[in-house]
């Protein structure tokens, strides 16, 4: 346990911010990745915590650290998992050092900066939106490879588009409800109301009715891949349900011609055949089919009562909508066969 | 614990099939009424069991036995918890012998046969179909008071109908998907993949994908609800969720023409301050709230995004989407107070 | 649901400490109860906030306000649910101005000053520890009748000495193991890690191992009950276990003579047949049996195979454990039927 | 996902008994195994199914057949997860077959067919019984090493032998309470009262009291290392709780002699320093700081209050409690690091 396993001259990299549920999961991640060397971890908490300690089943005996970029030696990658405007900075910082980030934050998620000054207030650093790729891994490959910065999706944007893109690739979506449930991992290391036990334990709870923030995201992404039908305002909705980890994405379409099911089931299978990490479910997928791995599970059918399709995306909200991706990512930018380390 | 308190003269009632969870809670909720009194309660299986042994969380003493009409002495009220099909005869060979009847059922739901047939089969008794009234006990209060067969509404309904009555009163629903997810207890007392916890636990399960037998229940009561526009086809889809008892209609509403939130409040305030039963929330509901209890609470937005309405509707599905609402009814049936025995 | 119903002249009560989940119960079952007027919700925090936007399923309309003992008007009754060693002024506070107390904290519990200053600091009010009597209701039933103070037993040493009574007054106790489990409302409105549900979720975690703060109330209750065997050394261990409300005492008792099972039956029956809070169980009795009520369930084995007696005994850690035995005390103190306000 | 990997030459594994929690865990964990080849799942029903539809987590495309022993090319190696008294006759067709078995019954755990036969009935290859090893790796490695057939043992028996067995062997255990707590895949692919969500959910539940069969099992091993104090009768007690994979076995110990703390760290680091799947923990052990692993977390310490040791031990039930120490065992008969495949 105590040492860790990779190829000589592997790339160096380390996790900023990994007191966090995603942060830490990323570095039990790299650091049983055969491929990376994870030489760091950082947190603006917990210093001098070892992480095997803050997260007993994460088996990482390395001791949480100040960030401190002078003192690091050469650093080829860094996972940034800090909340929201605090992320920017601190990529920019790494940016600048030479190491190429993907970001858990939202900071680079959005491409227009009015979008994101609508949401998550000012930007602390829109010089590097350019440089920045939307790291939804499967559809955005080519790009994440020459990536200096990768803004790593939201969870309910990874599931609901991975759902939705062989659709609106067809232009068929005429209207859009997205009913998204997570487990209680979803809402981090916070402690509060919305995470004790005898508080979310037997409850289904509605949240941030009507102004999700991984709306517009979800928006951006659709618009990006149906050129021919702009500015679709989705309908989304989240609800935490009482689990740890899991979230499926109930999308309802409105479709702008009449579709059925066979001709979804041949739209998917061409869209993500040769995905290693999209697997088409034969039955409507649970969430636990999915739990601590990199798949995203999806079904689609046309409904023949009203005329809508409907896409069940499954997947690990702390995995493939967040941590597990990041490696993907990685895998990808640094040109290692994208499954090293996910399965 | 040992006797059941109840007025003098109180009507007597049996509960046919308290061997389900539906049956067992209305037992309960009967032992513990003071105007009612619990004569019997019967089974298809288990016969000899006390129904404190089967649920000791049930402190209701009495031994499940045979349903025996000629042996019964004179009864005025029976809850039928019986599977679809297998109640109308057993409804029916109650009312022959005078006893009014809440059904838990779906046989007496539908008012047209036909669609009956096209989700169920063959009705058994079509003849009593006239004779029931849709047990929703704030739509049909008045007709419910006169009724010998109530058709006890199915608790996706109950939560959905509940939350758009109002819109659909005013005309408003133009395009509607509802999406409800119901903890496990909604699976009854049965014993498969579905309800064991290590299969059902961290998992959040799609099921019925565009085909639940409530969908047509909740068409035909909108459409009784807003004779403007009949042939609604609704877009509903039902989840599993690891919990016991609760359930939330997260309802999507495209409407007829722009409606703002105070207008919701003002049309949601007026068809609902005066229900005992009916709770406005001022924040989004979450299930925990009403669990084990007859309430059903109700929050409507609209979306200035999308110009959707939102509506989410909470209540325990064993309890006001079952067995509380249907003691509810007997209350309105046999003219207690509405909230007798369920405060 | 905006008005409470009680006795015209009923003891007029105030809950001191509502905001926490003791507190918050107490109030509730208060408010609900036929006997008492609740008059006022007091709190440390969330002053201003209504108890049921705080705890929505509690509906309690009152408004927690600051404690004012000289605003508040003639007070006979209070249930204090403070921290440890912040009660005990509280208490002496509302002691003086003539209202009956029950302490939910520890700080009346135990007789001897010197146990209770190991375990808990300086004793703040060592004058009233005379005016306290010990809650366990079952077995100080008379002298709680007179009282102006009731210590209110913590959760554990309820379950474990209404299991152990009977042995301990018949002299059997040679040598006792206790190890209780508890769900997570234990750890009150705490958050933090103990309490997250993605970290006590699919967790079962001892914790405080030899060297729990009951383990002193417990010895000090069994002493009283057996003369003969002073001063046992009580194993006594604490578990979280992933649900909400529950608590099982399982003790293992190696006797001072020989036992049978017949014997222990008679034992028990004897203690407890016209106690109307403690259920005989003929099986081994689970928690959720007993949730959401005032029971504690009680089974007694003699083990052929080792001799010792197994005694397993389950309740509602915040109803019987806390909050419900409060207005079991209440009730008793003021001369109401003990199952007032609790059937 | 289609292919699995395996060295060439590898030794051909099947899983007999593949449709129960412990059959599928095996076959998931074989079937990823760099080392083994699984050429065939069986099982008693479901013949036909493919695994990844039964259990959709396990990504083992195989089809179950029916156990075919002439059909089978050359198999070397075998895991039977068959019923007690049912497993035997298969380990020793396929014994004869001239595989070697790890058998996940209990059907050769017990070197006594005395005490077997006194709590499982008639031994169906008492002939067998002396081929056969205990399957505790950490304490029968050698023995594994060239057995032909393994008797894996019972979860509570892993758990509380590991646990324990430092203290045996310093013959320091006079007298013995274990009080152990699982999830409820304990109870397999039961589908009953046990395991049903809304019945084993919010609940602790404590079963098979003072008789519980894997008594005789710990006993037995205990004893084994214990030669100076044999025929120690153990308090064994075991309960559900509601979670999915995860055991403590908390250990009360009267002592030989007065021990302390540091005596006990010292005694344990010895055992246990070396050992690659034993964690001694710094801090009392959740289960789920071991869940999905083939760890057991073990603390030891001595109260100073009762003089006692208490010792809690913590695994996850179907891996280091079931499966995965099968595959520990298989590791170690075919001579693979015993981490292979595990970490």
């Amino acid at each position: 346990m105590a040492e860790q396993a990779f190829a000589r001259g592997a790339p160096r990299v380390i996790v900023a911010g990994a007191t966090g549920f995603a942060g830490a999961l990323a570095a039990e991640l790299l650091w049983r990745h055969p491929r990376f060397e994870l030489v760091a971890i950082t947190g603006r908490s917990e210093v001098g915590t070892r992480l095997d300690h803050l997260y007993p089943r994460y088996r990482v005996p390395l001791t949480i650290e100040q960030l401190d970029l002078d003192g690091l030696d050469r650093i080829e990658a860094a996972v940034v998992a800090y909340p929201h405007a605090a992320a920017a900075p601190t990529v920019g910082a790494l940016r600048e050092k030479g190491a190429r980030v993907v970001d858990l934050s939202a900071d680079f998620r959005l491409a227009s900066l009015e979008t994101y000054e609508r949401w998550y207030g000012a930007h602390p650093r829109p010089d590097l939106l350019g440089e920045a790729v939307y790291g939804l891994t499967e559809l955005h490959r080519e790009q994440i490879a020459g990536a200096a910065i990768v803004a790593n999706p939201g969870c309910y944007p990874t599931a609901s588009v991975l759902g939705l893109a062989p659709l609106a690739r067809a232009g068929l979506i005429a209207d859009l409800v997205i009913d998204a449930k997570q487990g209680i991992s979803g809402a981090g290391r916070t402690f509060d109301e919305t995470t004790h036990l005898s508080m979310a334990g037997e409850n289904i709870l509605p949240y941030n009715v009507a102004r999700h923030r991984h709306t517009p995201e979800i928006e951006e992404q659709l618009d990006l891949l149906d050129s021919g039908h702009p500015g679709l305002a989705v309908q989304f909705q989240a609800h935490l349900v009482p689990l740890d980890q899991g979230e499926l994405a109930s999308c309802y379409v409105t479709t702008t011609r009449p579709v059925t099911t066979p001709e979804l089931q041949e739209l998917y299978a061409e869209a993500y055949a040769s995905e290693p990490f999209i697997e088409l479910a034969s039955e409507p997928p649970g969430t636990r089919e999915v739990q601590a791995t990199n798949f995203c599970r999806v079904f689609a059918v046309a409904d023949g009562h009203t005329g809508k399709v409907v896409v069940l995306s499954a997947l690990d909200n702390l995995w493939k909508g967040t941590s597990s991706q990041a490696v993907q990512n990685l895998n990808v930018m640094f040109g290692f066969a994208e499954t090293e380390g996910l399965l």
